[in-house]
């Protein structure tokens, strides 16, 4: 069994990882990620460094969950009144965030302290169930739709691969065009 | 200037990276890639550890440069008298292969040790070449089809979407459905 898979949300083991997640970001805004290290990070969340080794393994594994965690969407997509401007409305704001240097460098932190895939899952799935609701929504307004698994082969998986692989020029034109592909273009 | 751009074939620099990659490689066939330290890959190379330290600035970045040199791709594709049979055999083997664990590590060493986006832009510059060959003995036929970079957006994007986010079930099947979405199904 994975070690995250102890916590329980109010018990000790929440309350850890709540003032260690928070160790991190408050650290990492004032000094900088590449001045994190472990005992600095028990140290400021009141810890013992056999704690976030115990837990964490390393360094790079409690980076990639304070990552997912900051990567996690803070509210539901848009309703502007139709399927395609409300996948353009959420692709344009996906990549806006996700090719600005914050997002590239917890989508990276995501994806290398994550031996077991689960916190790489994780971000997928925050995109999956945002696209979800902008499905449903176009369900209830009798859209004809595309299911989640070729919205996410046809805009998310373009954008992610182009900020991992190139990211020169993106900008949020590339989103509109790839919404464009998948449901047509606008005005039609 | 970047440390890589100093590298001229035949030179000291190109002996001492030539020997400093075989040593990763020698030792983590032997001892796996968790025993890899600069000392004992400077040790097995016959240079210092300053050497390394000074021309790839950590382990992780060293790491990188060899993934990538593995990733680059050893044959042209395979001409199998059309577009899409082209497309379909190139992708099938390119899922199977980055999809394995030795696939997977190399992607992620590559992008992990990579200040500069420089090794990532390296793995799509692969595909692009590849496909471009692929294109153009198209274009030699023919034949009708899309441009390299719908290429990457349509097949080669969503495939590694799916082994870094979400490689739960990843067939060859996956492959040839993403090849007929873009050119058209088998026997059309």
């Amino acid at each position: 069994m994975s070690r995250k898979t102890m916590v329980r949300p109010g018990g000790r083991s929440a309350r850890v990882q709540a003032s260690v997640h928070a160790a991190v970001r408050e650290l990492e805004a004032e000094a900088g990620r590449e001045a994190l290290t472990v005992p600095l990070v028990a140290a400021r969340a009141g810890v013992t460094p056999s704690t976030i080794y115990r837990r964490w393994g390393d360094l790079q594994e409690l980076l990639s969950d304070v990552a997912v965690e900051r990567l996690r969407p803070e509210t539901e997509p848009q309703d502007t009144g139709s399927l395609r401007s409300d996948l353009e409305a959420w692709a344009e704001q996906f990549l806006e965030e996700m090719s600005a240097p914050a997002g590239r460098a917890y989508i990276r932190d995501a994806l290398l302290g994550d031996p077991d895939g689960s916190n790489a899952g994780q971000c997928s799935a925050y995109a999956a169930e945002q696209i979800g609701v902008i499905l449903d929504r176009a369900a209830g307004r009798e859209e004809k739709a595309p299911g989640v698994d070729t919205v996410l082969d046809r805009v998310v998986a373009p954008m992610m691969y182009r900020i991992l692989f190139r990211p020169q020029g993106l900008d949020t034109a590339y989103a509109r065009r790839l919404v464009a592909g998948l449901v047509g273009p606008a005005g039609r």
